[in-house]
């Protein structure tokens, strides 16, 4: 079968596309998967220069993030049955290729009116952020919510989440223009970091200590400045560090104000738990309602691989990138 | 009026009982209290050295916690009347005096069944307590609670209310026979941390990462020790660090499981919010039906306050100390 494999670790990101990959062994708690969409994700990069501490070993199978089809279940499988559409996570990579096998507790069946594009395009950034909100962040209606990077594809997502949940939503972006999608998704101010103070922008309007709940990818200086923004009792959930680690400073500023700081990474949530089923029937619910939209930015068939990394490698695309597969 | 001054900060905790001070003045939105006790708590003590953060300037009147019987309300004051038994909390000090003048919001009315001892008894301890477990810790009744220091004041209340909330309760002391009252409270065990490697002991009992609550006024080495235990998503909750602060690798250890952390002072909560009243009223609930039991050690009179700093200081003591001043 054909496949996108990570051959070695490098700073060039090399990988290839193999056409004699052997098919997947199938465990007896495993289904088999005929892949249709690969999303991608930052972890694909991450996974080609050796930074994502999760899958071991080179060369790799790549892709975490898929829709398919059940082509075959392995006898302990109890609750799918061969032809049901599903999406799902792969912790140990290998979704960019025609057939995966993964635990059957990786996977969600779609329901009828969520297409397999939408599947491969929601699951790891939609799930994600509906656990940093609620899961976790367990945002009210009068919050008012800031998210950093929010042009991106988590922070659409979360933006949406958090506007139906009735908070006032706050965020900044590092790239000047990305502000348009998230004020088109509803939210209630959009500031460019490149141009402003975000910090003082957003007391003058809202007050000196305004948020309840941050949701942060950036980490560093941009995390570190956030905290003055934060009212007694507040809380602050990180997902990423992209603009590197938060200062060691934490606990003196979770003091402050009594502040609780929650880091959170989707694979260490129990995909068997009330929390993960009632996520993925709400966010498929609001995909079914037009409550919740995804932004597909392209898709690009498997042989064109390489572009798609480096669409993604890229930074300029905001919405989300998908591999075709059949 | 009688009351006690701390008239310097210094290493010998010096303090006086003052027989001629004013009686205080009452803004529209406060209370005048003729106190009955006083609780002494830790805080009393970095008063006298200088070490507690809040309450500014000296000589200062000592003093946060106390029960009483109002007998003159300010002109705003609507909820709150004169003959009232209240139990309160004054940010500013001046509780060990035998009249204060406090805003309405820092005193909760005392129902029949609860005295004006165990009223003194319980404000900052169990509502502490309380709000570690409910408000922050959201505890549940699978939950496996670690508490620290779980032979003290605030442990013991928190060990009755996590086992009336259905959860496992285990806990370490620092001190010898401080094991026996927690585990009379329902502890299902306690370990000397002088005696056992407690992280060992409680993986051996309950596996590898039990505890989803771990609830710390220790810091230092004790806290990041107790990482170890924690479980994916588990949720720590701090209020002190009676053995130092907490290493700089706070953040490093929640990446790790995607844990929680919180740092919470209670004179950091809305004393009029929901979760305030609510903690109240369940709190008084359970001392009136015998479901909380209340460890008043001592009740020193007010001439005798040297005497009970001193046995407060000594660290012995592991139930509450009152100064009786009517």
């Amino acid at each position: 079968m054909q496949g996108i494999q990570i051959n070695k670790i490098d700073d060039n990101f090399y990988r290839s596309l193999e056409i004699n990959l052997p098919k997947p062994d199938l465990a007896d708690n495993e289904i088999l998967v005929q892949v249709h969409y690969g999303g991608l994700n930052y972890a694909d990069l991450m996974m080609c220069n050796g930074s994502y501490p999760h899958p071991k070993g080179y060369p790799l199978q790549a892709g975490i993030e898929f829709s398919g089809i059940i082509v075959k279940c392995g006898s302990e499988v109890q609750k799918l049955s061969v032809g049901d559409r599903v999406a799902g996570f792969s912790e140990n990579a290998g979704a960019f290729s025609e057939f995966l096998s993964v635990p059957q507790d990786s996977v969600t069946k779609l329901i009828e009116e969520v297409s397999l594009e939408d599947g491969a395009a929601y699951y790891v950034q939609t799930t994600t952020a509906f656990h940093l909100l609620n899961t976790i962040g367990k945002v009210q209606a009068n919050d008012i919510v800031l998210i950093h990077a929010i042009g991106g594809g988590v922070g659409l997502n979360l933006t949406q989440l958090a506007k139906h949940a009735g908070a006032t939503v706050v965020g900044t972006v590092g790239t000047s223009g990305k502000e348009k999608r998230p004020l088109e998704c509803g939210a209630d101010l959009v500031l460019d970091r490149t141009k402003h103070d975000f910090t003082n922008e957003i007391q003058q309007k809202f007050g000196k200590t305004p948020v309840r709940l941050l949701i942060d990818s950036t980490g560093a200086e941009i995390l570190n400045d956030s905290f003055d923004l934060m009212q007694n009792l507040g809380h602050v959930v990180s997902y990423g560090e992209a603009s590197g680690k938060p200062y060691d400073n934490l606990w003196s500023q979770l003091v402050l104000r009594s502040l609780t700081f929650s880091r959170l990474h989707i694979g260490h949530i129990n995909h068997q738990s009330e929390e993960w089923t009632h996520a993925q029937i709400t966010i498929q619910e609001l995909i079914k309602n037009g409550e919740l939209k995804l932004f597909i930015e392209h898709i690009f068939l498997l042989n064109d691989f390489d572009l798609a990394y480096h669409a993604l490698d890229s930074r300029k695309v905001s919405g989300k990138i998908l591999l075709k597969l059949k």
